[in-house]
């Protein structure tokens, strides 16, 4: 391969779990107001309502929270309450980031002999300081933030790093934003699912028989996964 | 030249002008609590403190403003008041570009004979958004939304796409961001002060006999100065 892209978020660390921490936090600030599941599809609703203005991350998450707490409640929700859910934001920007099992060695195994590099979205700031604090930002060349991995943002890069997709290939636990614009690239792409997926990402009708899709349960079994794919007859 | 980078916000098109409208309404709201002045020195503290959280940016703007009204409010702030600051916040994320007068005419000019590219901070989809509002994306082949303008940023973009500091000229209106890294580096930089300048971004020990360093009061005599900086002997 020329290049083995990583997803970053819950594809190299632990994330979703803490936006469902703050998503359950929430819940207790507007037990006044709002039922449980009302305040989940509400705040999925203002979510999506406002990716084409916040864009993806944490600091859109939160405005997002505190928009719901403010609609649920009728206006009514005081500042004392909105400072909680700014409390809820500011321990997930700096939480401590917790690598997945086997990453550190597949790393380790893979930087040898080939070049890495992470793709990630969500807020700029937020995204290197998690790489700094992981620890593992030694073992990539290069890191590219994005507002959203659309086919048109990884040609971009593609294009930017004079990269032939068919030796590029991307690992991560999105079908929506890490297989799919990729495969349709002709790119080779690995899909190694996390505990917890946001519904946003998920893609039902996948077709998992196509050319340069493979799937693992375990970031450990990469580097012989992708000897295998060296080894084997083009597919096309 | 072999790459002309301009700074964004506020030498393309105006901005700051619109944190300071946002500020202006902050402290209507904030009428029943705290004192016009207050609420500016709180404000600011406020940005201070959480940019190694929050960044540059909107979003991080508005989370501040959120904050700072909860503060001064002792709490008591409903969450109507905190609905209409998340308002003005998306009122900025939507607003029109409106560019600076001469800069589509330099461009035209620049473009036909240099590269050029946008280097700013903020927010990377509201900057992007931006770029593609104004109508000039067509001039600049490459935009890089950092998270800080550090000399270590420049740095890596210098060494991203191969370029010699010592053909690099930076355009912008921040002697912090854009002038001082770009000139610890070895690289050129043209100074063209804004009408207003967020406090944050000014230097007032600045030595502006320095080599390589220019300034214009206005845009449109950027290709002529470009022409006297080829045309004289280096100043080392």
């Amino acid at each position: 391969m020329d290049m083995i892209a990583f997803d970053a978020d819950d594809t190299l660390w632990h994330t979703e779990g803490q936006y469902q921490d703050a998503q359950e936090a929430l819940k207790g600030i507007l037990t006044p107001w709002a039922e449980p599941d009302d305040i989940d599809i509400h705040l999925n609703q203002t979510e999506m309502l406002n990716l084409s203005v916040y864009g993806y991350g944490t600091k859109a998450f939160v405005l997002s929270m505190i928009e719901t707490a403010i609609h649920l409640s009728g206006g009514q929700i005081r500042g004392e309450e909105i400072e909680k859910i700014l409390g809820l934001g500011r321990n997930m920007l700096q939480a401590e980031v917790i690598v997945l099992p086997h990453v550190i060695e597949t790393l380790q195994t893979l930087s040898a002999s080939d070049r890495l590099m992470i793709i990630t979205k969500g807020d700029l700031l937020d995204q290197t300081n998690k790489i700094t604090r992981s620890g593992l930002a030694t073992y990539f060349e290069i890191v590219e933030v994005v507002e959203d991995k659309t086919i048109h943002a990884y040609r971009h890069i593609l294009d930017k790093y004079r990269l032939n997709p068919g030796t590029f290939l991307m690992v991560g636990n999105s079908i929506r934003s890490d297989i799919l614009p990729v495969l349709a690239l002709g790119g080779k792409a690995v899909y190694i699912p996390a505990d917890t997926t946001w519904a946003h990402e998920t893609v039902p009708d996948f077709d998992r028989a196509q050319a340069g899709f493979y799937e693992l349960d375990n970031i450990s079994r990469l580097p012989d996964l992708i000897q295998d794919i060296i080894s084997s007859p083009p597919t096309k």
